[in-house]
This record gives C-alpha cells, sequence and structure tokens, in this order.
C-alpha cells in the first residue's frame, strides 16, 4: 500500500519571508514549475492515484491541480479539508521575521519556531483574520477553527482527519495523494514513522518533492523515498532547515 | 433558489474543427482567456456558491478551476462526473468535418449534427478510444458506458444525475455551479424549460458565459440572465449556430 506525500512549492510570501500560516497566498512562479516538476517526477515513477487530498489553502491546491495535469490526471476525485492547513500562526501571520524580532524580541521568535507546543499570540477573535470570520470556512463549526496554533495543536487536527477519513482508504487499497504544507505534513510522518516531538522538529521536508511511503496491512512503513535527484532533495530540505522556515 | 451554468471556453480542438466528443483535448489559450472572463462576471455579479460539478474532461475541469481561481473560490468542493460529459460522437471523433463530409457524405453529416436522436457511428469495443478501456472511468460500471450518443442519449444519463445528485440540493438551499458542455448543459436546459427536441435543437449556448437560473420552490424557471455585454452573447450564440458546431 503507498501513500504519497508533496508539500507545495514556493509561496508569494516565502520569499518575503513573512509568517504565513492559513494567510491564502499564492504559488510564486518558482512554486508553479516546481508543482508541475512533481508531478512530473511521479508520472515517470509510474506512480497513479485513485483520490487526492489537499488543503483550503490555494498554494496547496494549485500545486495538486498543476501535478495532476502533469500527470494528465485532472479527472481525479479531488477533497479539500482545513484539517490540512498549514499550523495557524496566530497573531504572528503577515510579519516578517525581522518585524517579528522587533516586536517580540529574538528569544521570543525562536521559542515560536522551534518549540514543540508554545503557540504564538492568539488573533483577537475581531480580528478579520480570525477564520471563524471568513468566508472560507463558512461551513466549519466556529469553535472547531483555531486562533493560533503550535505544531502539537496542529498534529491535534490533522492527524485524527487522516485517521478517519484517509487511512481506511489506504489500507482498503485506494492509492491516495496529499498535496499539503510543511507542519500538516509533518504532522502525518510523525504518526507513520512514530518519531518523538523532538525527533519531529528536526525533519524538514522538501518542497515540491514527492515522498512515497509504502505501508504494510498493519500501516508500518516498510519503504520511504523522496523522488527525484537525490542532490536536489539534499540541498531543498537544507535549503529548508537553514532558513528556519520550520514554523511557516 | 440559483443554478449557474458554464460552457467550457475554446478547446484545441476548436479551432481545428474536429469531432472531439469524449477526446480529452485541453483549453486553448482563447478558452483559458474566456475561463477567467467567466469568473470576473461571476464575482462581479455578487454571485458565489456552495458547491461545483464539472465533467470528467480537462476542458471543463480547467474551465472551473480558473474560473474559481478568478473568483478566489478555489476551496469550493468540486464534483467531477462523467455524466456531465460531452455527448460522445463515436468513430466520428478526430476527425474534422471535411474528412467526414468525404467519407460519409455531406447529408449524413448534417442528420448526425442536426437530429435528435441519430447516433454517429458507434466506436468498436476494441478501439482504444473505448472509455471502457481508458484509465479516467476505471471506476465506472463498462456497461453504462457509451460508444456513442445521441443528443437524446446524452440526456438519457446526463439528466438522471442532475435529478439525483444536483436538484436535491438546489432546493436545499445549496448555490451550485455546473462548468460542462454544450451538450450536456443543453440536456440541463431542456429540463429546465420543458422544451422539445426541436426547441433544444436551436438552442446555441455561448461559450465562457455564466447563465445564471433562478428557480422557486418546484423548480419552475423564474429567471434567466447571461452575465457580461449582451452584444457579445448575442455574438458568441450566433458564432456557435453559424459553425453548426451543436453536436462538437
Amino acid at each position: 500500500m503507498k501513500l504519497v506525500l508533496v508539500r507545495h512549492g514556493e509561496s508569494e510570501w516565502n520569499r518575503e519571508n513573512r509568517f504565513t500560516g492559513w494567510t491564502d497566498v499564492g504559488l510564486s512562479a518558482e512554486g508553479v514549475r516546481e508543482a508541475g516538476e512533481a508531478g512530473r517526477l511521479m508520472k515517470e515513477a509510474g506512480l497513479d492515484f485513485d483520490r487526492c487530498y489537499t488543503s483550503c489553502l490555494k498554494r496547496a491546491i494549485h500545486t495538486l491541480n498543476l501535478a495532476l495535469e502533469a500527470m494528465d490526471r485532472e479527472w481525479l476525485p479531488v477533497v479539500k479539508s482545513w484539517k490540512l492547513n498549514e499550523r495557524h500562526y496566530g497573531a504572528l501571520q503577515g510579519l516578517n521575521k525581522s518585524e517579528t524580532a522587533e516586536k517580540y524580541g529574538e528569544e521570543q521568535v525562536r521559542i515560536w519556531r522551534r518549540s514543540f507546543d508554545v503557540e504564538p499570540p492568539a488573533l483577537d477573535p475581531h480580528d478579520p483574520r480570525n477564520p471563524a470570520l471568513q468566508e472560507q470556512y463558512r461551513g466549519v463549526d466556529a469553535a472547531a477553527l483555531p486562533l493560533t496554533e503550535s505544531l502539537r495543536t496542529t498534529i491535534a487536527r490533522a492527524v485524527p482527519y487522516f485517521e478517519q477519513e484517509i487511512r481506511p482508504r489506504v489500507l482498503a487499497g485506494e492509492r491516495v495523494l496529499i498535496a499539503a504544507h510543511g507542519n500538516s505534513l509533518r504532522a502525518l510522518v510523525m504518526t507513520f514513522e512514530g518519531l518523538t516531538p523532538e525527533q519531529i522538529m528536526g525533519v524538514n521536508l522538501p518542497t515540491g518533492i514527492p515522498l512515497v511511503y509504502e505501508f504494510d496491512r498493519d500501516f508500518h512503513v516498510l519503504q520511504k523515498v523522496f523522488l527525484g535527484d537525490p542532490a536536489l532533495v539534499e540541498r531543498k530540505m537544507q535549503k529548508v532547515a537553514n532558513q528556519g522556515k520550520a514554523g511557516k
């Protein structure tokens, strides 16, 4: 049984080094290129799917659409869920690294980025960035929507969604592709591989590189392969790690 | 209760004047432009949706994706069904008008195009174009898939799908957008407006122009409006009628 994860390519805000979280920014030209390349890699690897999942954020949705286009698989069913959204970055969303350091201090920023369970300052419920006030989440119970999230609380909504909605399908033989975000995908990797909080904080998924998991009947990982040139995969992982963009 | 229909924009094969049917060709540059414009018209008209439907063919899927992008509504749920596909054009698929006239005679071509219930020659079941042999329809009961279709048989699969899957949602208050094809949309228009076979043969839906229906509780049409410049709508309808592309 196989399952493939793809982290969206570069977004318009990655370049500006701003905390993005649930801000719905599009892909940069480089992100568009990465998405098509992810599709070509999957096609070349002979991968095919029965169903796809993505978040409610356009940088993941466009990544999926462009990858499916490159695979000639536009007709596959696609399910979109906010449970696969990026970690919500609370009141930091929209600030860049230096603005944040100025406002809160460098040490505090390091803690928000690097800790497993410390949440950034929450949005004021009246803030227009509150998901409960946004059109995008109008079908969702407002009480379920976050005003900020740590990696721990991101995991607490992404993993149950996976377990209820996706895992039974994979176990039943469906081939599933998930296009999502650094932290919602980390949540899945942590549960697949049984990692500790410390271990998952050290995992930096490269953008636009399909990660192919193979499981046995008990959902133990048999194999884990990044598609594409290993040197490029390594460079991309280093880039993510060096930029300290773990929280983005 | 509102329901909006959009016919996909110009495809790569429209220009070459070939019978397309279920051939999965992409949009031309003009078709891409039309799709974005359709989204902008809906946004300007203040339209919003809860759910979208499209076919399994990329010219309709791309039209929907591009329109949703222009509306900033990528996150809406999208359901894809072959029941909303274009009329299947049997063995004529891939031939252009003059090739077809040479092979079958002008009068016969006119009959296939203009009649309500005459089917073009069926595909041989071993023809790789047989939908039952294509990846795209691997989840579908092969016996349900056509080897050719008339407008009558197109209606016979599109309308029951609408009645079972879409109409109950519209009646329950969901705002639905359907991006599909000349003939699958004709099937819906015929049933909404109670048209005769003769009347529906005279209906030429313009490409990329959102058609907004408003219904009462008994699903009677209260209003029907094409969005955009009326002169452009008229020119597009004339273009479709003059090219005799009713069957494409």
